[in-house]
């Protein structure tokens, strides 16, 4: 017998790909947590049956989400990750050695459990030592914090679910408050294929709170349309204006300083989601 | 009831739309052609089970084969597009108005005739004026030529199948011979998550006969791993430099003078295939 995962990520198009075992399957207090193996992308979290990450192509998505904020900043040293469970933006964070502390906050330690345990390469930095962990609500950890990071990082799941209050401009507004006087925030802001509304809706509410406000993008083979938008405000430091003498050596597989920039570079219909 | 297409993009791993019916399904000389009416992708063709094209996401892969090198060359005259029946590459070189002939030499005739016939906003320029058709073998057709053209625009399937000697040096050197002294080819060469080696190969092939040989990439949803690969060999002109008053008002959805040098940024894992 041959078994098979598919994700509907519209109501007429999918992915699917071909499942070894299910190594869980159980509901948490937030939502459906699946990890299967599968033979094309190693080990895959899903959270209500959509890909969150995979042991194959998960490098890309983490590195983006963390390298282009933290050389924008020029000494990040206390470093929030809203969401993001699976701890593979905390191991990237922790690739700058000006980052002192690095804090995550997710609502589902669930999440984080079974990362530990099925996905070691990723959720391993969890436990170095400037990783502090809280199973927490990020909104409302958010809206008790006070210029208090340099940079913020939301991984989040999709608006649906647990997520919804993460793509609000009162959350935006939160994260300016709880960011240091030049403190920059990212968030991933799904696909232009499928999603183009809510990108054209986040980066206008972002640009009303943040003087720098920026779209780029990274290719990630099982998320929808495989080009994946992040959402960057930035209270004074502009990620196009980061000097080459910044760039330190960091061990990546898809971030270098050349995608930094060109990764800014949008499509023109996805460039248009921004005017 | 409910049909759904499934292209298994690897043995492992595939993308699958619902199928609103079946246009048209034949076994031509070549290859098994099929033509489906997709809700999420609108028409779509599909070549021994594979996805050509789309009618909704067409525009990436036809403007960035063409419009890259149409742009290096000075003033591009005469093009050759090698496979691409469809005419999606035909009608955006038909955009440069230094162009005063395109030739088509795909080598299945029917491909062309249910283009015309299902994909009329793709295939409708293949009846421009400055359009020369041929049905015949490009492989031999690229062989019989010298010194003829100006761009060669290779738009092949996979290397399997009729398009398995569009793959090898001798057709890159038939290439070379056909191009004018300042020609300038590109052919589509797959992605880099399931065809790495294929990338590699090729690239170090075209780089032993072309001075100037680069690698650039686009967003495609409907093709594996969602990105895509370009491989451009040219006799003297860099597509890294092209001046920026090169560059005249084109309509486009996708390509910009920006992504036309974000293009050639390559992701760390993809750049390494390069060296």
């Amino acid at each position: 017998m041959s078994i098979w995962f598919t994700e509907k990520q519209t109501a007429n198009f999918g992915i699917t790909a071909k499942v070894n075992k299910t190594l869980a399957a159980l509901q948490t207090d937030y939502q459906d947590l699946k990890m299967v193996e599968t033979v094309e992308w190693g080990n895959m979290l899903l959270l209500d049956d959509m890909v969150m990450t995979t042991e194959k192509d998960e490098f890309v998505y983490h590195e983006m989400v963390a390298h282009v904020p933290l050389f924008t900043h020029p000494s990040p040293k206390h470093v929030l990750v809203v969401g993001g469970g699976d701890g593979g933006v905390i191991r990237e964070v922790l690739r700058h050695p000006s980052v002192q502390k690095a804090t995550l906050v997710d609502i589902d330690g669930e999440v984080i459990h079974y990362s530990k345990k099925y996905l070691p390469t990723i959720a391993g930095s969890l436990d170095d030592e400037r990783v502090e962990v809280k199973v927490d609500d990020g909104f409302m950890f958010i809206a008790n914090s006070e210029k208090a990071f340099d940079v913020i990082l939301v991984d989040s799941t999709e608006p649906v679910g647990p997520a919804v209050n993460l793509f609000t401009q009162g959350f935006y507004a939160g994260i300016h408050k709880a960011l240091k006087d030049d403190g920059i925030f990212v968030a991933q802001t799904d696909n232009p294929w499928f999603k183009a509304d809510l990108i054209h809706q986040v980066f206008h509410d972002v640009k009303e709170i943040f003087p720098v406000t920026r779209l780029y993008t990274a290719n990630i083979p099982t998320y929808p349309s495989g080009l994946w938008t992040f959402t960057i405000g930035s209270k004074i430091h502009d990620p196009l204006k980061v000097k080459q003498e910044r760039f330190h050596e960091v061990d990546t597989k898809y971030y270098t300083p050349e995608i930094h920039f060109a990764s800014f570079a949008l499509p023109k219909f996805v460039k248009e989601l921004t005017e």
